[in-house]
């Protein structure tokens, strides 16, 4: 951010009240959206801070995000809900689930509340945050569309697929973890590209599925963990889209399930069952040594 | 595994459930830790496979763990409970607090257990799969003895802290997900030095807490993510010792947790909350476009 203006707090947030007011959202979609993209701010986090407002605004004026939504509760089980957000901004849709989440847990020990049809949140954080602050260890997670593809696949398979856990702490800010299961978010390549460098090794793949250094190139993301480990991000990911996705049928990016079932990509677990049914033919390897402490070879 | 040997699966598993009733294991015991040792074996998990049967034989001897533990529920909530696993192989407790979570979560929608006083449980995936094949999305985790550094840090700080998750498919093997937080087991280190062959980039350190490829100088590993994102994995190891450890007041690593307040090293969280407070102070960076976008700047 060359050439970045320093804005007080409070002045900052009340022009993004205005501004969503301005584009007709109601008064709790209106706080709910500047209370989480003024907190990533403060935390940082930029990209997913007041940077979004335009895109907000953009959305809620062309009619694709409902100003005025009406949510709708539907409780599952003693400690699980529905949260039907009636295509209303992600972040008010977010907020109340979190809330209703830990009112679950806090009478139950735990809780959970999935979500559909909703819309962008921004960052996962804030709402991880809200339920440390009323005493949960929390979780915030959402699929999204895509645009990380799997090792040497020409196709964009997951989402960016956040993942965020805070936890109270006495007397201090709550313990926080917020991650996306890809390396690094596309307008982090987009900013290498601007400023001519090379990406770092295994974080980008181009148009092919080929990995790519060269940010002018990338066309989708890898995922964290890169060449050798790339699977272990891809796991992650696949985790928040049985979850946030499979789970609440909230399926925005809806190829991405029917893709599980597919030959040509190997979805987590399979080669593990793969090999099963191969040991269970042929029998299991097992190395001398152990064999011998089994009493099987001498 | 050069020259292994290729044992059918039952004779295997006779073999396993023979050593460990010799070694004085309860018949409950020995089921369980037979049971899931074989299923990773068959699964390719052969570092958490019946290669360990002679450690269990050792610590079972030795009296470090109750060959006949008399377990104990505590129920907490509607929905959760801790189980005390009177210091028995962490197989049996693994099995029970997934079968118990399971029942919890049929009930009510959700479902956790937290174990303590138990021992090394071995992979993780074949408890989050007991709990698929009871019908649930199931996730099993553990902390473990530290070996994993974070960057720049001369000493370990985390286990390798895996996490599993299963999810039930119609017709189909369950969904699984299984992954340390580490880039490798340590054990892969090892083998890296038999071969010879030189280490990935970004995944074992030296003594000093320098990265190395050396496999020969590697003293611990670095978290999934590498030296670029390694603060991702660190994250994800962080939320199982919380989990694991924190929540349910088991804590074999016990100087981990003190750790998290020391300033020398950046718990999660720790970086946001600063800049919050920075940015509160001296404002919050807007670029010019946004910044013109809310009305602020012309």
């Amino acid at each position: 951010m060359a050439e970045a203006i320093l804005i007080p707090r409070n002045v900052l947030h009340g022009c993004v009240v205005k501004a969503l007011r301005a584009a007709g959202a109601d008064e709790e979609s209106t706080a709910a959206t500047s209370r989480s993209l003024v907190l990533a701010s403060e935390l940082g986090i930029d990209s997913h801070g007041v940077r979004l407002v335009p895109h907000y605004v953009r959305v809620l004026k062309s009619g694709r995000v409902n100003p005025r939504p009406k949510r709708r509760i539907e409780r599952r089980g003693t400690a699980t809900a529905l949260l039907d957000a009636d295509n209303g901004l992600g972040h008010a849709s977010a907020y109340a689930g979190m809330e209703l989440a830990c009112e679950l847990a806090l009478a139950n020990g735990v809780g959970a509340v999935g979500i559909f049809r909703s819309s962008h949140f921004a960052a996962a954080g804030p709402y991880a945050i809200a339920g440390a602050e009323a005493g949960c260890i929390a979780l915030a997670s959402t699929n999204a569309d895509k645009i990380v593809g799997l090792h040497g696949s020409a196709r964009a398979f997951h989402g960016t697929n956040p993942i965020a856990v805070a936890a109270p702490v006495a007397d201090a800010n709550p313990w926080l973890m917020e991650l996306a299961t890809s390396s690094m978010p596309f307008n982090r390549i987009v900013a290498y590209a601007r400023m001519g460098k090379p990406l770092p090794e295994g974080v980008a793949a181009d148009a092919e599925g080929n990995p790519t250094t060269d940010p002018d190139r990338a066309a989708m993301l890898l995922p964290l963990g890169g060449l050798e480990f790339g699977h272990k991000g891809a796991g992650l990911a696949g985790l928040v889209t049985v979850l946030c996705a499979v789970l609440t049928g909230a399926s925005q990016d809806d190829e991405l399930i029917p893709m599980f079932r597919t030959r040509d990509l190997l979805a987590p677990g399979d080669r593990e069952w793969q090999t099963r049914a191969e040991r269970l033919t042929t029998g299991i390897p097992v190395d001398p040594e152990t064999a011998r402490s089994l009493g099987i070879a001498s």
